[in-house]
């Protein structure tokens, strides 16, 4: 394994530089969806969507793809490329690796990015393939493994201890969005807010709340109780 | 228990008849839903949600109320309100059981309806007690339990009992739902689907993948490992 | 309660007459089946084949219906008319509750028995429904919640609460299948235990352990660790 | 089950009177609580002295008592005659039952009310067993059963519906404490807003981010991310 | 529920009059406990265990049976009869309600005793079905569920909703041990001790620590850690 | 644990090559299925065949043993050998691990194979000694673990952990069916669906409504609502 | 991973060596922990407290920050100064990333110490950016997750496999906090003993109980049973 | 951790030889007992007593220690030294690591093993500290972890990641009693099946099934239900 990791690394902090990165979103789609158990599918959904929505932000390259939607896996969640209209959707020919498709390769290859962040339903197949593949190809790669989907969550332990031996970077969403973000100060922050929100229920009731009481507040807002 | 179940439904059946019903919705606030542990805090918001909708489609009377939003509990969440701009909205004088306030309980009398449809967070509390009144004094009364939201699975199992007891009929968001609306074959059964899949991840994961099978079969559409 | 179990009962014993009974099998489908929530899905599938097997047997009457199969909802599993191939289909015209749909209503009136055994999925709408309204009708009904289904365990313990208080028996599959045998001692008793081994993995490898262990004894077959 | 309500409860709401109310807390051991598995130990810890302190908000009697304190069940925990310095302990005799025991029968019979609020560690034992025999006797019982404390989940399931049937309104902390106090609209409600807060510590954490966000709108403070 | 419950209890306080009860323990089998998925089978197997010895304690009568004991369903554990050697076992021909047992119905009838505290693996099966013939019979039975075993919790669950419905009381294990012996000021308070360790593992580590702390105390032994 | 990897992997991808593979399918018997906990049981069932018809599907070698069927442990599921006729059985003659047995590890070798596909119940046990011990030998080796079972989640937990840190790659079973397909643009790809299907549940369910869904728009078949 | 780990530790053992030690205590805001969901929230926030104290104990340098505490994040939880007065408090300037702010940064720096004991809410933002750029940066970083709080229980696996390839030392509180102790046999022994009991409810129970028994002893009381 | 692995393992195989092995039992005292929540402690006691039986088959040295049992710890549970009667027992002053202690140290020494098969109460502490001391020594060391018991699930899974990241080998309590045995071809088969069976209850369920069914089959009794 250390063998691995400096190949990939070269002793540089293994972490996401947003400058050198593309994603790739692979088989989100409607009817493989319904086979996930290892993670609540609403969840699930939001973690893609929020990708999408946050390489839209940084005009990160994107690439999606589908496992013959025509059949019952079912078409892809149309709320990807609604949050990413840059995304390029590659069709393959069968291959379940995305990997083991030329077109797919080379549209990875033509971002010159040497860091992959990817996602993929079902996590031990469409995740964990392109992912080991890359590795073994030299790019930096980080799996974001909530916002993949699989069939159980001893499928998804396997595959995170099987994607860490073969050097690949197990993470989660909120790690990888806010490795994107790296700072509350710049102009788009209310943005990313907004992003965190919608994946995140109870970090939106946090900021109904907050605004609510700094409108009291500055509104002067007798309590309901003290009519 | 029986004599109470005498009184309130006369050898009815214990049904809703959507004719007869209001629907009250108690103290769905975004600071009380930090504090819902008995199940998810989105499908619980989802379900609110779907009520309001559901009784939008009916024309069926609705009063909304919260406790205190000007101090820690938080604002109503705003979806309720537009998913049901008829909603009438009570504002209370610090009383727990919004049935103890004269201008909530005046409300609901001047809708006419003897059938209460109710959900409200804290189950155990603005739940339960409109619920346990109102039956006591001679309503039907259909207690929403899980577009409620409680502190603990505990507490909710505890309340179930207790409204069980009571008289109050427990039901759940499906059954409710599926009540008001009758029969698929009526003219706005395409918005009834839209509220069961917005409740219902998994629903609306069905839907499009039936949209897409029938596609492809309409359109010949090749599978692409057939290609 | 105690007037509609009066009512219903009669002071007998509130157990399944198996000659003065029918089944109601109710939108067993394999949309549906992706939203149940409760149960482990095969085991829900298992255990309403189960109910089929049984009724075979027995030469119980056994009326199915389905929730719309040309739609999302999907079609009916196959397996359940394999298992009863006497069993009668009804088609609704878009009635929720299975119960209004005048067809329907007609076949169980047909039967001429008083006692109904019914399983539906989902549990809290196509089961509860029409089980409410024939207990209703005076019906002895039993309703077995684990060859139903249902969108989450929350649901299903509202669902419970509510039959119980309205008068349904609810019951499992395994005190449904044992009721209806009632004893080992007879001539088909083989086919009953295949009934269980089909619904109950564990069982089943009781019975394998067990017939290898008989093999042994019987054929002083030596232990590989003695050879 | 209908005559001991109507006979209890003389068609009154089955709610609790706090005007009408003592309190009993019993057998709440350190020992005892290591037994505990049917909820959070801090939690009952937490529950059980918040009913004690919601009685000496209200002046409301309090009588204790312990199972042999001298053996391995351990001593009373201190914090609650420290909530409830007014509190009545009663020493047993070896009775399982406390209301078998004739000093504790007797400090009940003399505080005058008619309505008991019940807390005990085991719930199925010492929170069961003088509910059921008070109810026989003719008091109004409310069984606080999440400050109560037992040995499995399935026990303590098993107790509440044993508690339904026999009469006993079951009911948790939240509920309890709601109904004790009524409405917000009273001088001591910041009082009872500790006792909230001391009970759950999502609602802590509520009002603390309240008070901050109210503090950040009165002295405009800046947030840091905009210095 | 109401007329069942006044037939039986006569107004009584519905608990165990051990003077009155008679012990059922049904198809504790080596093979069923493989199928039991409720519970800790070796919780169960210690609870059964516990049952008999206080019905040893008690000189209470004891019936045991099994159902077909030479097939898959395996032998009785042998503990039953160890801890309860009075115990009387009854073979029956295949019925799988021990109550339609003519041999069986007869020794229940012969112990004279009215009060039955019933045990049986499987729960749905083995003890609720005797449970509802007895009640119906004219008995007060307690159905011990954690001394039972069951295939699923929402079996239990099921069958839990069933028996309160028909009149039986469910009740845990600690609630009918203690019933049973009413006080620790007996001289066969340390024989009860016992019992209640060997069930709750917890209860015998609290035992153990309090022997050792009150030995250190009368023997005066230094902390090893201030030697 | 590098040089570990780099022996056996020497920088080619950690993945399954099926043309240089061996499967391996041992202990899955009966009585040792009954200890299984970490995970359901029909599910493993499941999974254990289908790697035994991908093996067939593939022409891939398989090898089976159990460890002494004539005791305890039962007999060998009938299944696998039906599902792989060309398997080979070997006894072995007490050895724990199979590995130890001079006829195991000469058929293995016989094979040719340097990659090792293993199965084996209990996970612990029979899955991890032979994986350590083929690693230590140089071979390639992918555990299948939820085609194995174990006693506890937490024993599997531990198992994997050692298995990594040993150079064995752990892999879930649908990694391995589908580095084993490779493609779905192959002739055989409706066999393989067959095989998911038998293994997914839910994936079987997808089929089948999309199969009805493209029925229904094939043949122009109205919706019952709409009739 | 090895070069990491050479790096780092030099062949010392890989624990915590107090005199070489700072703690990092990284924005445990009201706010954040309405997010958590990989733990109990008053156990994480007494584990918090915890670290404090026993940095207070040991003098050992504390640097607490807080991520925009003017915004929905809330404010920092008080008892952490409270705990550990000599805290250096450090705000950022909406870096996400602590070790990314120049003050901060050079506050750790001033130290002079080698090895950072780190607890951060969120667990894979707060807790794992500054550990993996303190390993990067030639610390010992040891990363105490069960003080830290995260979004799900999936997102604290993928972290804990994410810190432990990066050469980072995932610990939990009590292993921490007894590697600082180091042994019983010190001054201020029930000093620390205090500390566990605040984190491990259990533990205080413990004592209560033992404290007890060893007064009974003393004092010769005798049973309540035995009076 | 390469290195670490190459310098304790020395290219062998990474498993237990058994006639290079000393087991030390760490600290399975009653009060610490009541702390552990990440597994089933009726499980852990028969787990821990099972290591020290097969010590005993094996004749292999067994050193234990306890931490300070005079105070709330509680004493040693007397099991261990009743399974091994040959093992010895170190008191230690107070260190928290029992590698710490020059006696614990020198005892385990004096063994002249190079192999140690450590479990200790908690985990994260007792088992941990002398694993990680004791393979920076230079010992192979097992942590066998099912057989220590921690304060939470969580606490194991940090706990197993930092033990496999410092060189231990984490194991549970199966593949440790098999590795020890090897084979069922050995004059105490038969003890070794009783360990499994004390320590795994579905085990004994198995033999008790199997004995019977071969009795039946000698005895040609004949079925209940066919008599």
């Amino acid at each position: 394994m250390s063998t691995v990791n400096a190949a990939n690394f070269n002793g540089q902090k293994p972490t996401i530089d947003p400058n050198d990165s593309a994603m790739l979103l692979i088989d989100h789609q409607s009817g493989l969806f319904q086979i996930v158990k290892d993670m609540d599918v609403p969840q699930l959904r939001a973690n893609a969507i929020a990708l999408a929505k946050a390489a839209t932000l940084l005009k990160m390259p994107v690439i999606t793809t589908a496992s013959v939607p025509q059949g019952p896996n079912g078409p892809l969640i149309p709320e990807i490329h609604e949050a990413a209209p840059h995304a390029q959707y590659v069709a393959r020919k069968g291959e379940i690796n995305a990997w083991d498709n030329p077109e797919f390769h080379a549209a990875v290859k033509a971002t010159g990015k040497k860091t992959l962040v990817i996602a993929g339903t079902l996590t031990s197949v469409c995740l964990a393939f392109p992912s080991i593949a890359a590795v073994h190809e030299g790019y930096k790669v980080f799996a974001v493994v909530d916002a993949s989907g699989n069939h159980s969550k001893l499928a998804t332990d396997l595959t995170v201890a099987r994607l860490a031996q073969a050097g690949v970077v197990p993470i989660d969403i909120m790690a990888t969005l806010s490795e994107l973000q790296g700072s509350w100060n710049r102009p788009d922050a209310e943005q990313w807010a907004a992003v965190y929100a919608q994946a995140m229920p109870h970090y939106q009731l946090l900021i109904e709340s907050y605004l609510k009481a700094q409108q009291v507040a500055n509104e002067h807002e007798a309590l309901d109780s003290q009519r």
